[in-house]
């Protein structure tokens, strides 16, 4: 019988796999992990695959286990994420793999979740079986990176988007802002939203724009469309009243005029907060199962984001154009910097071409700034 | 005797060469163009290079011939720009091109100098030699851009450059602004002012950042100092004021307090105009032999820079930071666009990554905006 190269490089190559397929069901799974898992027979070769698509659906594990069936024996399984030891939604998954009889089992990343958190490897140890961890690691929690961030943060992972031109402008002095990119950079905006569990405006955004704010269909279902208010000074007639296409919620601070609330079928949802600061809203949207939301938002309102630690990662397009104007809107608002020093370091910064445009894409440090 | 190739190929090919030889002398040819020269002898065999040092040097053509001497004889002459005709401050190329006894001219651009104009063409074929024009006609017209549109328009090429945050913002409300983007950008920025022939800004800019605005040394002479002022009213202690590194001009509008010029040994000069517009102090420059600026003034001056058809090319630094601030500075005022469709949209973008900053260089339409 041909001998597995138990090389470190091996395992690599299959933990990409099981990487890849865990992405098929990016932006679905939310409150639970992205999970992919890959079933090698004792010779080496695959014999099942899995992904978790999604709450309340199998785990990546079982799937890939139930493909392989009874060929499984003294194989060895890989996983992007320690195999859960616990009752959820689903039974826990170490017992489906002694059951399985596989002799090995490679897993990226241990758990965050405190249900788990070393005890599946534990599990899987003390049942006799071999247990490679750390395989890809990198590479699994940043994949996770919006899940591990919710896990141990308990809120989502904040990305904030903007459009803007060479000089640095999100519309011009009387407003209009359509459209600074082009088409398909637009169309890039529907593929992240389709990742992201929620959508957040501010009150501004409703009125100058008046956005749609869905994927256009790339994901069932649409995100959550979020209005962050104080006031509940809303415009009566808004494309994002209308929700026969995705839900909307209307998040309000304990000052809003409350008797602005309209109450009616297919209309929006009504939150009342403690506060209208980001933090308060994104603690909300966890406890309703948001990994990763979206901010979409004008410069106040996103200066706040980030000032909360609210933001996690930017997403900026910037258009070969120039608008100008002396009162013109741009991105941001005060940071409250007095020294270039002070200023917020971003980091993996890369950048890439749609059509005309370029997306830079970064990830904020974790530290608050000015902290 | 082994015939020579004589498909275009092969002249790309060696026209390649000799527009790299051109570029051994950019930023100091001004107001002459770049001009690169390759003589191949009857074989094909390369056997003389020459490019243009400058103004009063030999040319190009004259130096790849003095190289080749007799061998010459039945070769091929390659130069990037059309042999001059007239005695200017050298004898015409075309009597030292006959005089070699060179059988073929290869010429990738006609030169629009109007005392030249095709009569360098003319005069070779009248002479019976075969001439082959428009071989990488585009790359050496890109590569003589400056040359080119001071000799059409009377003024110098302009560059603006900037530096910005990635929110667009060039400082912080308090003014400061050292430094957004890093050591390695800000030395690509001394290369950028070494290609330029003066490098301008505003009084704002002086009272500000008290700027040094030389190549430190990587050009000699340095490029002309230039400052704009409508109104004389400067800083007495200035490192611009003291010219024993480089030289300094201040130029003034008609209605400053000429009382507040200060002549003084090692002083800047000074200089009147009919107006502060930017493009009556082009063509100021351009009777001072510059083919080429470089705006590195503040928001004002460059959006009125642009407005006056004063900047034909960008290049725009992009630190991965984080500046904010709701009065904070941004790279251009008021354009007076009212409609994104009026926005001026850039030409030839690209991109590079310099350490952790990003450099976007592109081209501003011919047409003044708006217009």
């Amino acid at each position: 019988m041909k001998q597995i190269d138990h090389s470190a490089a091996l395992w690599r190559q299959w933990m990409q796999r099981a990487l890849q397929l865990a992405l098929l069901a990016d932006g679905l799974t939310s409150p639970n992990p992205l999970v992919g898992a890959v079933v090698l027979n004792q010779e080496g070769k695959i014999i099942g695959e899995g992904f978790h698509a999604g709450a309340g659906h199998p785990h990546a594990e079982v799937l890939a286990l139930s493909q392989a069936g009874i060929r499984a024996k003294g194989g060895t399984l890989l996983v992007t994420l320690e195999p859960c030891c616990h009752y959820g939604r689903t039974p826990p998954c170490t017992e489906a793999i002694l059951q399985s009889e596989i002799s090995r089992v490679v897993i990226a990343l241990e758990d965050p979740d405190p249900r788990v958190a070393g005890g599946g490897i534990a599990r899987l140890r003390d049942a006799g079986l071999e247990v490679i961890t750390g395989v890809l690691e990198e590479e699994a929690a940043f994949q996770n990176r919006a899940f591990i961030f919710r896990v141990k943060n308990g809120r989502p992972w904040g990305i904030l988007k903007w459009a803007m031109s060479l000089d640095g402008r999100t519309g011009l002095p009387n407003g209009e802002s359509k459209w600074i990119t082009g088409e398909k950079a637009r169309n890039w905006v529907h593929i992240l939203r389709s990742k992201c569990d929620a959508v957040i405006v501010g009150s501004g955004t409703v009125r100058t724009d008046n956005p749609l704010l869905t994927s256009r269909g790339l994901c069932n279902p649409e995100p959550l469309r979020v209005v962050l208010t104080s006031s509940l000074n809303l415009p009566s007639e808004a494309m994002l009243w209308d929700t026969t296409i995705a839900k909307t919620l209307v998040a309000y601070g304990p000052h809003a005029l409350k008797n602005k609330i309209n109450q009616k079928p297919n209309g929006p949802d009504y939150l009342e907060l403690n506060s209208t600061n980001p933090i308060d809203l994104l603690n909300a949207l966890a406890r309703k199962d948001c990994n990763q939301v979206l901010w979409e938002c004008g410069a106040a309102l996103a200066s706040n984001a980030i000032k909360d630690g609210c933001v996690q990662e930017l997403a900026i397009f910037i258009a070969p154009k120039l608008l100008g104007g002396n009162t013109a809107m741009t991105p941001l608002a005060s940071l409250g910097f007095t020294s270039i020093e002070e200023s917020l370091i971003l980091r993996k910064a890369s950048i890439k071409r749609i059509d005309q445009d370029w997306l830079l894409k970064m990830l904020v440090p974790t530290e608050k700034p000015g902290h």
